[in-house]
């Protein structure tokens, strides 16, 4: 039977859950789908380039449906699904920093914040560099999420015992991600609503 | 000649720079260095432990003297800290997100922060959860920096090719580093003068 691309990208997509990043090699892939690493490489050039095809298969819901209500709301919808998407496979988040991937699920990503901020009174430069700075923190949060390892509780409680300020720090690594995610979200939107002027009060 | 514990980090650092955190072996460790694997296991007891110390060591510089002035400045000094020890390195942002380190200077980084906050007018709870949200901005802005590989700028040019809107997303992936770090860190600091109160006027 033939081997098809949408084969090759979700046996992809399964070994990195089964491996992380670190274990993806086009030779354990081609074990895992029984195939010669030659068939792999008929459809992707290169390990690199596979890797991409798999992140921007990972973006594919982010933007596919715009987000609705006023543009915080909007934002806020876009900022989740990106996390999601990237919490959707292991290391998700380090594959979209590791690739750099201008297909359109990607770039629709991109050009809907974008477009969310522009609507918000935001001028197209200050948009597109405000957009990065909300997809830096997404990426720095899931990927910080993601790499917690088997290692961690112990040493945070070790360090809880240090003191109260680094019982605090501990407990705020150890706080529910998707709860310190919406408080970091909510002060990047805040920042964002002091650019646009005093016409919306601040809702902190 | 007795092989030390320094040695040892300023080995993993060299190889870091010259080989990126996936060229990074004990057994590569060890050829450079001209030792056993067996002298390395001696000082660190896995490649783990190893990239801790390295990305512990890396941090050094960041909050040993705690910065001074209005506590946005103090913030906004303590992050670029952080970006340019991270810069340090080759894969320095990625060496920090994939370890999870609880020795000196990394908790007095954290603890600084926190501390800078606190001195804002935060209570200690939110002052963690901050110093996070700052964290990971710095911390996904600086991967994604660095991850930066050599087919980036052709598919720059003609991702720009495609649109008006989709130009100005590229010209902000492609703008300097420096200023896009500054300027949604500055973001970040708006919205953390939000959650303060009216006390300061908002200065976008």
């Amino acid at each position: 039977m033939q081997l098809r691309r949408a084969d090759v990208l979700r046996g992809a997509r399964e070994l990195l859950d089964a491996e992380g990043l670190d274990g993806v090699t086009m030779r354990k892939l081609g074990a895992a789908l029984n195939v010669q690493a030659g068939g792999l490489y008929w459809h992707f050039r290169s390990k690199q380039a596979l890797l991409e095809a798999v992140a921007e298969d990972l973006l594919a819901g982010v933007a596919a449906s715009p987000p609705a209500g006023p543009w915080d709301q909007r934002l806020v919808t876009l900022a989740h699904r990106l996390r999601q998407a990237m919490l959707g496979v292991r290391d998700g988040a380090r594959l979209i920093a590791e690739t750099f991937v201008t297909e359109p699920n990607t770039t629709l990503a991109g050009l809907t914040g974008m477009q969310i901020l522009i609507d918000a009174g935001l001028p197209p430069e200050q948009a597109a560099w405000t957009m990065f700075a909300v997809a830096h923190y997404v990426l720095g949060h899931t990927i910080e999420e993601q790499a917690a390892g088997p290692d961690r509780a112990a040493k945070l409680a070790a360090l809880a015992e240090t003191g109260p300020d680094v019982r605090e720090l501990a407990a705020a690594i150890a706080a529910d991600p998707g709860r310190r995610f919406e408080f970091g979200l909510a002060l990047v939107v805040d920042g964002i609503r002091v650019r646009l002027g005093p016409r919306t009060p601040a809702d902190s």
